[in-house]
């Protein structure tokens, strides 16, 4: 049956869709129910019914898996790109109250933490986020700024990349350092703040 | 001599100058030298010539140690303030590139990823960087602020903090994250839309 086979992502025979996706499942669902210190590989491999031999032939952590279940959960999310209503603000307001929501969620803030820590440590780890779920995330946003800029909301020569940053930056910056709270109002402000700093002069 | 003794930080009596100017010191020393994982607090007692139990009794973790040098560095860094040349967006832009030159140095790169790891896993260690490192640098941004205020650059009714978050945060995300370059040219960016972003309106 090969059009229910994923494309192979590592060596050798391809992965059994099944399998992989009894192990994504797995491991998310670990993750949102106990410490990610307790989130072994022997843990995901037991829960998915699948043998630890079978997971390290396609992932070579316990991280990697997390990291492709995320980047699954963000594409569904992302599905219909940004909210575009025509007003800036506004959209990346949700997007940035949406952000804040999940990170008052003590679970998520558990896992987001040890996830980032060990990006820190890990450049492979660090290489997967960034393909595969902050490059897709980048994207979303270079639609959204498309259609802004064509509405003379942004300037014509922003980049992209630096505008996606200085709209998700503060927030993740104040949810580290644990500087101030993380709220709607917060949000909201810092959607405004980028907009202004975006706006094409005069 | 009472008026060489810094104020107790812990239980019992007071700590000795000169164990904890040479335990400071070598904390950074060797957290230069050698990888994070190897600076342990045995290793900083053996350099600074100061048994293990002084240290214990003083800090509770080699982090709180490297917090506590860093926090006395930042300091002196401060001791004038930031820049105040009367165009905001060029000082700035002066201590952004500052930021960008110190990521630079993998030394620094290797201590900083280090230390970002214990303090999003330790809520203790936090708290430290908030208050020694953090709290003093926003005081800095504060004072640059006002007088930007003043002087009609910055909208009165901006919050300081999140206006100090608008100019580091964007730099530290890209660091963390390898999303781009991190380069003079993109501090001086980053340093021209927050300043945007703040301007008073219309």
């Amino acid at each position: 049956m090969p059009t229910s086979q994923p494309a192979a992502h590592g060596p050798g025979r391809p992965r059994s869709g099944r399998s992989r996706a009894a192990t994504l499942e797995a491991a998310l669902a670990l993750a949102a129910e106990v410490p990610w210190a307790r989130v072994t590989v022997g843990a995901i491999a037991d829960r998915a019914g699948v043998s630890k031999a079978t997971i390290y032939r396609w992932w070579p952590s316990r991280g990697a898996i997390l990291v492709e279940a995320l980047a699954e959960a963000n594409e569904r999310d992302l599905a219909y790109g940004l909210p575009d209503t025509g007003d800036l603000v506004a959209d990346l307001a949700v997007v940035l109250r949406g952000v804040v929501d999940e990170l008052a969620d003590p679970a998520w803030d558990a896992l987001l933490r040890a996830l980032t820590v060990e990006t820190l440590l890990d450049a492979d780890l660090r290489g997967r986020v960034l393909a595969s779920i902050f490059a897709p995330q980048l994207a979303a946003f270079e639609v959204r700024f498309a259609a802004a800029r064509a509405a003379g909301q942004v300037a014509a020569d922003v980049d992209d990349l630096a505008a996606t940053e200085l709209v998700v930056a503060p927030v993740f910056h104040r949810w580290q350092q644990g500087s101030g709270p993380l709220t709607h109002a917060y949000a909201d402000g810092v959607a405004a703040r980028a907009v202004r700093a975006l706006s094409p002069r005069g």
